[in-house]
Parts: C-alpha cells; structure tokens; sequence
C-alpha cells in the first residue's frame, strides 16, 4: 500500500459511506451524525505489543479486535452502536494482504453490528496501532446504562467468561501458535472476543439501571462499579469457571478463583438489579448471579477479603 | 507518572467534567452527547517524528497544536466545537513536568473554545502519538459547510497564510531552535497554527455554502474541494505571500508561489461563494480572494497550469 489514496480506496471497498444514522458520510472535514438522538461516545486503543501481537494475531483477528472491545463499551451502555471514526497507524512493512485481511474481518463486524465508518485519519509509524471512537444511541429502555446507582442489596451478575482472556493470553505469551489446541476456549476468548451488544439492549429493557463492560478484570472494575460507599459480596466457586481457566491455574499454579476475578480483557458485562426484577434479568440468556451489593466498601470472594489488584495497561 | 489512575488525575486537574452539550461526562463506558443536536464528527491523528519532533516542540506546543489541527476540521465545516475524545500513547520516559505542560496547554485551548475532554483511552508506547475525535455544533447558519457546490464563475477566497508552516517545518528541520529567529512567522505558524473557528462561523453566516480546511496543501487540497467536474483559476501573486515564505523560498531555491500552493498544515481555510455575496464575505476578517472556478478540470495559477504534487502523509 504505497499511498494515502490507494488506502482510502481499500478503505472504500469495504465500508459503505451511507448509513441511516449519517446526515453526512466520511470524505468531508467531518461527517454528520443524524439529529434529533442523544449519542454515546467512547474512544480505545489498540496497539500492538501492548494489546495485541503479529505473531499470533492475524489480520483478521486484529481487525476484529479492535472494533470488538469498542463494541464492548456500547454494550456496557445498553446501547446500540451506529458508527464509529478510527485512526490508524500503519507500519510500511504491512502488505496488501494484511490490509485486505484486516479490513474484510473489520467490515464484517461492522455489517453484523449495522454500524458505519464515518472518518478517521492515516499515519506511518512503527507498530500497529488502531484507536476508534464509537458512537451508540440508546437501546431498549431509551436510556443509556451507566455505573453506580446501586443499593446494598441488590443482586450482582455478569455475563461473559471471567479470566478467560487472561488465560488466553498468558498462554498465547508462553506458547503461540500452539496454545489453540491446548486451550482453545481461551484462546478464542482473548484473539476474537464478543462483545454482548444484543444482550446489553435486553438486560436494558429487563429493566436493569446498572450496567459496566468488565475490560480490566473484575478486582479493578467492580470497585469503579459500586462507587467509594458500597461493596460487594461474591460467591464464584471454581467449579462454575471455564474449564480452560482451571487447567490453565492448574497449569501455573494460581488459584483459579483469583485468575478469574483478576482477569483483564473479558469483555464481559457486569450488572446490578433489584432482587424484585431479576426473574425478568435471568432471562437474558448467559446472566449469571455472583452476588450481593454490601453496604461497605471491600470485596469479599466465597467468604473471605479479596486483596490483590487487577490489570494497569500502563504497567504491562 | 506510574500508574493510569495518576494519569487520570492530572487529567481531571485541567479538564472540568461538565459540560452544557455532554449529558454525562467521562468516567463510565461512554459519554453521552446532549440530544437534539446534529453533531459534526472528525478524527486526527498527532504522532512524534511524524507530525512533530520533541527536539524543537515544546510540551505546551505538542498539547496546543494536537488539539488545534482538530478545532481545523470543525472551522472548515462552518461549525462551533463542543467536545472531544482523545486516546492517548504515551512513552515511558516522559516526566510530569511534560505532562503538566501538555495538558496546561492543551485545556487552554479547550477553555478558549468552550469545549469537554469527553473521554479517551491510555496506553503505553515508544512514540508520543495524539489521536483526537472532535465533535461540533452547526454554527451561524444552522447547517454545516460541506466542500463542493461550487459552480462556475464562483469566487475562491483563503483565510490564513498559505506556505507559511510548510516554511516553518524545513526551517526547523534544518536549524532547529535557531529557526525562530530566522523565519519567526513561519516557525510560529508550524508549532502553534491558528484554527479559524470564529472565522467559520462567520463565513457560515456570511451565507458561504463551500468550505474546507486546508491541511494537505491547496495543490492537494483544491481538486478535493471542487470535485471532478470542475477547476480553478488561482492568482497569486509573490508579493501577497508571507515575507517568511519568500525569504524561505529564496533560501532554498525553490519558486515561493509554488511552496505556497504546495503548502502543508496551513491549516487555512478555503472557501467558494457566488460573486453576488462576496461583499459580505469579505466583510468577514482575513478573508482574501485568490481566484474563481472554471468549468473544466485542473489548476492554473497566474495563468499557467499548475501541476507539482502536494502533501502526502504517507511519503513523509
């Protein structure tokens, strides 16, 4: 891929510039989004080497992933995503294959999610790196989900593996190409994650208020949860894990049930609801209860106080 | 700075989370945007050694000018900034005096335009690299000022000084800090452009239908603006140009019309208008005609066909 030009043509190829949710497609100083909704807005990076890497990734996972765990933050909002901008640092050494690849895996996710491309911009750099803004409007109840406003009292699920991806990677880390076959579960868990749009927007019109996307692991995420006031009581024994995540504990000698409350990069939802309404949210498939909202803040896993810290991106 | 919390501290430092256009500001999966608006949407990326250098951008100036080539693309669409997203890459070895004067700089510039930090993403890596998403509000007119719709026998006119930062990128280049002294014009508008926001209004409410930022140079940027079906006839005489450019040119050896027609981040803007309001139009200040739409493909500038090439990110 020699010039900006070329790329913007590949580019064309793949996304439509037309969607109902644009007044004005991209090709223009900006493009338009259609009046008259309230927008949700959430931008992620994904860099290689620091989320991702070519070696075990290949181009179609990657331009999966990086629109997946910006899909994930919609679903985090009960929200149905429409569009989304993305700025892309490309490495000379990519050949066309790569981008056809990346793009085709990209647009299929976007077909699939009724989502249009609305701009972006291009640059040359050393690695790979894909940051998109995406933009939602509100599903089912007509409101957006946000974190907090929970009472002690209220029931905890989530929906998604818990320490899946972390097992996933770490194996990918220790043994590439081979772990599929050893943990294939994981695996897919980390290389393709799916983002629960559609279950976001059920659990919405279930009558659910409080909703989060788990991306940092449990330990890190339920606290930004519950708020400074509030804590919570889990109950996650091993037996109701991934099998993957206890072999992979096993594997490495951790405790399984730490692994997956530490977890990193679920993509899972995390959901508070009154007790009263949750034969209504059961019904959403994949909704697993883990607990209860406490009235002080800590958090307390089968029983015992739960210490260790879950995943910094600025650390790795 | 060690830990994303840090990071997310200091960036609640400069930047205020409310916002009369956000209806929830940053801190949970998404932000959301004040309904009942059509919002303006553009994405740019700012990386180190691409777009700029840390030998001769200050912090001040990489936090200003990230932000100001996005308030760019607002300007050219005639609209009013409300918002922006920002991911953010960010190497390890940068100390909190940089980022101190990064994000002093850059909320600046956002309080001067009355616009939110709405959300963003962090991540470690070896090169500074901004990617922003801006949002904007249609001003003056109530619509926003696309490019194209220009007809034959339509007056060209430009806002900002054309060649001017291309001058000041090569001065920099080849004299480091001692460019300022040289070239202080075009050293000042490479480091701190000046976006046109108030300037676009004005024009959207001068009745100017086609606007559009000129980042990639008119050369480039021209054919963009007046689609397939149409060309240009430019006059532009030397004398009309930045005593910076043609002391530039002189230097160099190169013709300073064609380095100003060339260009590169003038971060002008160009704009059409029927003969009939352009007593209006230039009412409206910095405002200087440069031509007019012909009705046949290709640029002539001073009666001869233009044809040298403009600026593409991706030779760089």
């Amino acid at each position: 891929m020699k010039s900006e030009e070329q790329f913007l043509e590949l580019i064309d190829t793949y996304f439509p510039r037309d969607h109902e949710f644009l007044k004005l497609g991209r090709g223009d100083d900006c493009a338009v989004l259609a009046g008259g909704k309230e927008y949700c807005v959430s931008s992620d990076l994904f860099i290689e080497d620091i989320h991702f890497r070519r070696s075990y990734f290949t181009a179609e996972d990657i331009g999966y992933k990086a629109l997946a765990v910006n899909l994930s933050d919609i679903a985090g909002m009960g929200a149905k995503p429409v569009a989304f901008t993305m700025d892309l640092i490309a490495p000379a050494d990519l050949d066309d294959e790569f981008w056809n690849g990346f793009f085709k895996s990209m647009s299929m996710m976007a077909r699939q999610n009724d989502i249009a491309l609305a701009g972006g911009d291009l640059s040359r750099g050393d690695k790979l790196a894909i940051s998109i803004t995406i933009f939602g409007v509100a599903g089912g109840s007509g409101e957006f989900l946000t974190r907090g406003g929970c009472n002690p009292g209220d029931t905890l699920f989530t929906v998604g593996d818990l320490g899946l991806a972390r097992a996933g990677f770490h194996t990918l880390e220790a043994l590439g190409d081979k772990a599929l076959e050893a943990f294939p579960a994981a695996v897919r868990a980390h290389l393709r994650p799916k983002p629960k749009v559609i279950i976001g927007t059920l659990l919405n019109a279930a009558g659910v208020k409080g909703l989060m996307d788990v991306s940092d692991g449990l330990a890190r995420d339920l606290p930004r949860f519950l708020g400074t006031e509030l804590g919570a009581a889990i109950a996650l024994p091993a037996e109701k894990l991934n099998g993957n995540v206890l072999a992979f504990a096993l594997g490495v000698g951790t405790d399984p049930v730490e692994t997956a409350i530490l977890g990193g990069e679920d993509y899972a939802l995390l959901g508070a609801a009154s007790p009263e309404i949750m034969d209504k949210v059961t019904s959403v498939p994949g909704v697993e209860i883990i607990g209860t909202v406490t009235d002080t803040p800590g958090l307390m896993v089968n029983g015992a106080p739960f210490t260790a810290e879950g995943f910094d991106h600025f650390d790795k």
